[in-house]
C-alpha cells in the first residue's frame, strides 16, 4: 500500500521560521468515499500568507503544532469516484504539504491544457497572478503615465504587477531586497527603476525618482515601507494593501501610516483579498494567457525538489532568499 | 474712518491652544482697487482644521505668529467696485478672523436668499455639511441596514453625517465626549446609540452594539479611536478619513491602524478633502435644503458674540466644549 508523506508544524516559530519548526509524518492513504477523488501532488505552492496562518492571524484559518500545513497544489487524479474527474486529470486544489490528498470533487478545479507547464496554475496564472491583476487593474485602475511603486518587486505578485503596470504605460519603480533582485527587476521584468531597500535610502530615492509623488502603491510588505511611500503620494493616489511581509515574522501587528498622509493626498486605499476575485479568474486568464504566450509577461519559478525540501524552501521564502514564485515539485 | 479689528496668532501653541496664543490688532481699512469688494463680517466659522493650519500641517497653508487667522465667513458687501456685487449682498468668503475684509470679486460666493439664516452657509449648508454629504453619500455610499459609526458625533460634520445615515436607513452609532453630547445625539439627532468615549470602554461597547462589525466608519478624529473601530470592521467596510482631532493638538502625527485590519475586511478607505467637492456644492444644497426646511435635518449652532470672543470660542472647540457648529457673530 502506498504511504502518504505529510509535513506538519512541529512548533510555532518566534520570528523567522527555521526547518526545526517542521516535521514529517507517514500515514496511510484513506479509502475513498462517495464522490471523492484521490490526488497525487505535482507542485505545492509556498506563499508568505502561510506564515500568517502559522501565527494564527490569517483569514483562511490557523495552523497549530501537529497540523499538516495547508497550501494550494497542482495535483493529478489517481483515483476517482466522481464522474467529472478521471485518472490523469490535472487539477488545482488545496492539497497541502503532502504527497497525496483526498478531496470532494467540488473542491477541485480542472486546469486547462492551455496552461502549460501546469505549475503556472500556481504562479503567473494562479493565485499570485490573479492577486496582482485584481489589485492593479481592477482596484487601482492604472492610467498611462501613472507612477507606480511596488514593494517585493520580484516576488510572485510583485513581478506580475510590475509587468502589468508597464503594459498600461506607467512608470514603474520597484523595491526589493538585494542587488540581484533589483537587476532582475530592471533587466527582465522591465521596471524603470528598482530600489534596494537594504542598501539605499528609500525616502530620498523615492523623492528623486517620483518628484510629483506616487500615483499607485502596490503594498506587499506593510511596516515602514508603507509609511515611507504614504508620505510621498500624489493627489488621487491609490494604495493596494495586499501583503504584510514586514509583520509576518513578528509577534504583533505593526501600526500603519498616519492617516493624515492619506487625507492630504485624497488617497483611495483598498484592502485586497484574492479570494474575493475567484469568480473573475477566467477573465484574468483570458487576458493574461496570450500575454504569457507571446512573451509580454515573463515568469520565473523557484522550484525546490521533493516534499522533503518544502520546509527549507519556505524558510528561504520568508527570508526573501527566493527568486521567483516559490514552488515545490513533489512528484 | 472705520478701523478694522483683526485677530492674529501671537504664539504657536504647544498642545491645546489657549487665549494667550492670540492677540488683537487694529488697522486701517485699505482703499479699494479695481474690481475689489469690501465686506463686513457677519459670521466667522471656527473649525478644527485651523489647529492644523497653526501647526503648519494643513494642505490649505500655515499660520505663523503675526499672521491674521484664516477662516470662512458670511459677510455683507459694504462697498463694491464690481458690477456683480452691490452693497447689502450677503456672500461667503475667506474673510478671516477680522471685522472687515477686502476681496477680489472672483473670491466671493453669493449666498442664496433661500439659505436663512445666512449662518447656515457656514454650517449645515456650508463646508461642514458638504463634508458630511460628500463623505457619507458620495464616497461611502450607504445602504439601508449598514452599521455606521461616527466619531465626533455631535460636531458640525458628524451631526450632519449621522442624520444623513439615518435618512439612508442605517443603524447609526455615535462616539462623543460627554453624556450631554450623547444625549443630544440620541434625542435630537436620531442616533441609535452614542458611546461616551470618556467614561465607556469603546471596544466592548462596539462589540456589543455592532456584533456583525462596522460597515461605514466616518472618522473625524484619527488616533486610538480609528484603531479600535478598524479592528471591528465588517467585510466590505468603508472608512472616510476626514479629520484628525486626536492629533491636532499634538506635536507629531499619530500612526494609523495596522493595515491587516483593513486587508481582512477588504475595506475601502477614502481620504476626504472637502475642497474637491466644491463643484458639487449646489447638488448637495438642492438635496439638503428641503430636508432642513421640512425638519428632517436638524442643526445647532454654538454662536459666540463679537470678534473679541473668537479666541476663547476656538479654544473651547479644540477642547470639545462646544455644542453644535462653532461660529462667531462678528457684527
Amino acid at each position: 500500500m502506498i504511504k502518504n508523506t505529510q509535513v506538519i508544524l512541529k512548533s510555532t516559530p518566534e520570528g523567522e521560521p527555521n526547518v526545526s519548526n517542521f516535521a514529517f509524518t507517514e500515514s496511510d492513504i484513506p479509502t475513498l468515499n462517495d464522490k471523492q477523488v484521490l490526488c497525487k501532488t505535482l507542485y505545492l505552492s509556498l506563499d508568505p500568507y502561510m506564515r500568517s496562518q502559522i501565527a494564527g492571524r490569517h483569514i483562511s484559518g490557523s495552523i497549530k503544532p501537529g497540523d499538516v500545513l495547508h497550501g494550494e497544489t497542482v495535483s493529478e487524479v489517481i483515483e476517482s469516484l466522481d464522474e467529472h474527474y478521471k485518472v490523469g486529470d490535472k487539477v488545482r486544489c488545496m492539497g497541502g504539504w503532502q504527497k497525496y490528498s483526498l478531496h470532494s470533487a467540488k473542491d477541485l478545479n480542472k486546469i486547462s491544457e492551455h496552461i502549460n507547464p501546469s505549475s503556472y496554475a500556481l504562479s503567473v496564472l494562479g493565485m499570485p497572478g490573479l492577486t496582482a491583476y485584481a489589485g492593479l487593474v481592477w482596484q487601482a485602475k492604472p492610467k498611462a503615465g501613472d507612477v507606480v511603486v511596488i514593494s517585493a518587486a520580484t516576488g510572485a505578485v510583485g513581478s506580475m504587477a510590475g509587468q502589468l503596470a508597464k503594459i498600461y504605460g506607467c512608470k514603474v519603480i520597484g523595491i526589493a531586497g538585494s542587488d540581484a533582485k533589483c537587476a532582475y527587476a530592471k533587466e527582465q521584468l522591465g521596471y524603470d527603476e528598482c530600489i534596494n531597500r537594504g542598501t539605499e535610502d528609500l525616502a530620498s530615492r523615492l523623492d528623486e525618482l517620483c518628484p510629483k509623488g506616487v500615483d499607485i502603491y502596490f503594498d506587499l510588505v506593510g511596516g515602514e515601507i508603507l509609511n515611507t511611500v504614504s508620505a510621498r503620494l500624489a493627489i488621487g493616489a491609490r494604495i493596494i494593501l495586499c501583503g504584510l511581509m514586514a509583520e509576518y515574522n513578528q509577534k504583533e501587528r505593526i501600526g500603519g501610516p498616519p492617516p493624515g498622509f492619506w487625507i492630504r493626498s485624497r488617497a483611495k486605499i483598498y484592502g485586497l483579498v484574492v479570494y474575493d476575485f475567484e469568480h473573475r479568474r477566467q477573465e484574468f486568464i483570458d487576458v493574461c494567457l496570450p500575454l504569457i504566450n507571446n512573451g509580454s509577461l515573463k515568469t520565473r519559478e523557484d522550484i525546490a525538489q521533493g516534499i522533503a525540501a518544502a520546509p527549507e524552501a519556505f524558510c528561504r521564502l520568508m527570508k526573501g532568499a527566493n527568486m521567483g514564485k516559490a514552488l515545490v515539485k513533489v512528484s
